[in-house]
């Protein structure tokens, strides 16, 4: 048995868990590695604070040097947060020879290549599997488990306050109602922004994209969009055509190009992300030799956050010293395909005037544009008619530049709306083009 | 980049997939662990024999001397199956230095105690990944990514043939008819005999007990039951209650006592197993520090497999001479649950003449037996009623005793039957005693 001594940046939810966690499981982590993990120290700003969970006496210090300049200790888990002065540590911890493990989606999604760069430097890891999905082991299964499967082809459900919002329209509620809801029970900020608006879940598709198809996919990559506009109509129409609206995460490969986005999407009620209810996560990878494989978990908490940095430490202790997995996730650059050009089934919301021809002008314009229609539902109301379509795949710029000609047809009474469309088993139903 | 000899015990279609992912991926996989695998050398009966994927020339050999005593083979993959010669094989290769994976799930349910004793004596790995449900990531995320999670329950589809068949069944289809359909889909054996039956089931449940709770589960200590016995009334009625038919493998940890089983159940359409259809499995695995993790994708394929054989063999070179995970993933000796003991709810399908009092007997002797019921669903047929009811949790030898003594009221017109129950949120419903 080695003793490893260990040290913490942070040590508020998450580092004390981490504390407690390679406390208790002393015994399963030994079996593991041979080694024996001990937190040594935790930097944290003000080490006279209070707090919920009291560290072993001495551990805390408010100087990075007794960290950075402890050469005994092994592996240092950043569990602090934020960009700044967090990057410059984790740079200069890295570059000095010291494993990293991260729980910090934005600083790897901002800041990934200058950290892996340092890694490289200084010939240590740099693990991150905390900082996606939390416990949910979608980073260690997308290098260690399928390196050989060509994953092409990533969709997730990567943000649970956003899916919790949504299953509770499903059940009734509206938007405002829903989002209430989730504040109260923890799941959502009082400024909601980062999740509704799919930006959470863009950082987290960017680090996905990153280590699944090996070229750099930073945040300002990711178009998203969030669910602020979703409706109670939207969801009903859903549920008629056996579909359910989630916010997800897509990253696909085309050829030697890259797409990836962050939007709210019809689900085929079969498809397995569409079973993923409440605050869960669910990520599935799509790849040449497995078909796909989906992950699905709590996608955030403290205690599973410090389960998966936990592991990361497990990891790199375990690997040390043989080459496996030192280096960036990244080894090439591919280009992104351009706006417009990834195909997917969309559905597609009209309201026209109730009147005959109408359908044959909407139906004009799309056929105008290459896109057949694989279902449609038409609901009246006062005087006009709403079209509910979901068509077969087509590139979105065709999509857009179709509604648009629709939006300006005299009959048709406000700006048509879109949303892709996502099925294991393509559109099927009602033809006519 | 070091040049890595491997070798085959097999080359059929897992075998030459194998082969031919570590040469299309050679790229991949250096990256991942700085070293390019190439194989040598693959054991097969007969050198001459018709293959419809060549390998290179000079590979192939009858002789297994030549791969044990090559001494520039670093790892071995076993993919030829069956118990014998197989199994004295692995020992050797592993007794005598040389790392093993393998795909063959009976011989590590059967002998998994003599080999890992091999491979400590050998002082090498000896990976399994590919042995449970193909390329879905099981072994790895439980030994590596939960390591600290104190895994104690595992809920698993883990047979695809058999979620097939009542996949079918839900769509309408007899036992009969989709077990043909199946057959037909090469989905199952002319003899469908191991997987109807639970017997396939059980040895991957053992493995994945054995892994998560570190005591020694051998395919005898596995209870089974198969699903000859589902008949469309099950499915009916559990479509009725909002739950699906399910084959189940269980392994729970009730304190310092374990039980494992496979049977058919019904679970919750909310629960995550509920929504795994055709030929897919999925494992979850509920623990302290994570609540629950499910992963799902296809069990079977042999690229699939190939896919998991390959990523064992990645991880063994990538961890070599570091001590991480060389030691069997058993170390206490846990009793197993005595059999009545384990608690869950259950649906029970009771058949009586419908007359006055019938329903107050049979409630009395569930009373009796402390079992409370939280659903009722009541058909009349030909002068006769059919009860379907779900019960609160209780043990399962209470329900079985109870059972037999509402199979000897007169009014009772056949052996009442009874499924286990899944459910995340405990049953709800119409409460009588």
């Amino acid at each position: 048995m080695i003793d490893v001594p260990v040290a913490l940046l942070g040590y508020g939810t998450v580092g004390s868990a981490v504390d407690r966690l390679l406390e208790q499981s002393a015994g399963d982590i030994e079996r593991a590695t041979g080694h024996r993990l001990r937190v040594v120290r935790a930097l944290v700003r003000d080490v006279a604070g209070d707090r919920p969970h009291k560290p072993a006496p001495g551990i805390l210090t408010a100087d990075f040097a007794d960290i950075v300049e402890d050469d005994s200790i092994a592996v240092v888990a950043e569990v602090m947060g934020g960009i700044e002065p967090t990057g410059d540590h984790v740079l200069e911890l890295l570059r000095r020879g010291k494993p990293v493990v991260s729980a910090n989606k934005q600083l790897i999604a901002q800041r990934g290549a200058e950290l892996f760069a340092a890694a490289l430097a200084g010939g240590v890891q740099l693990r991150f599997e905390a900082s996606v999905c939390a416990a949910i082991p979608v980073i260690k299964v997308l290098r260690e488990s399928l390196v050989v499967s060509n994953v092409h082809r990533i969709l997730g459900i990567v943000n649970g306050t956003t899916n919790f919002i949504l299953t509770e329209m499903e059940s009734g509620a509206s938007y405002e109602e829903a989002l209430a809801e989730a504040q109260r029970l923890g799941f959502a900020e009082a400024d909601p922004t980062e999740d509704v608006s799919g930006a959470d879940a863009a950082a987290k598709m960017a680090i996905l994209a990153t280590v699944a198809f090996g070229s750099r996919v930073t945040l300002a990559d990711v178009e998203h969009e969030g669910i602020q506009g979703i409706t109670p109509s939207h969801v009903a129409a859903a549920r008629e055509m056996d579909l359910a609206v989630r916010l997800i995460g897509a990253a696909t490969l085309v050829g030697d190009r890259l797409d990836v986005r962050v939007h709210p999407a019809l689900v085929d009620r079969h498809h397995p992300l569409a079973s993923v209810e409440g605050a869960f996560n669910a990520v599935m990878l799509q790849g040449d030799a497995i078909r796909e494989i989906t992950l699905e978990g709590p996608g955030a908490g403290g205690l599973e956050t410090a389960s998966a940095v936990v592991a990361d430490m497990v990891s790199v202790i375990g690997t040390t010293g043989t080459g496996f997995l030192q280096n960036d996730a990244c080894w090439r650059e591919l280009g992104k395909l351009p706006p417009g050009e990834l195909r997917s089934p969309f559905y597609v919301q009209i309201d026209v005037d109730d009147r005959a021809g109408v359908l044959a002008h909407v139906a004009e314009r799309l056929a105008a544009h290459g896109i057949s229609v694989a279902r449609l539902v038409q609901h009246q109301s006062n005087g006009g008619a709403t079209l509910h379509m979901v068509t077969h795949e087509a590139p979105s710029g065709q999509i857009a530049a179709a509604l648009a000609e629709i939006g300006k047809l005299p009959e048709t009474r406000k700006e048509p709306s879109a949303l892709r469309v996502i099925s294991d088993r393509g559109v099927s139903g009602l033809g006519w083009a």
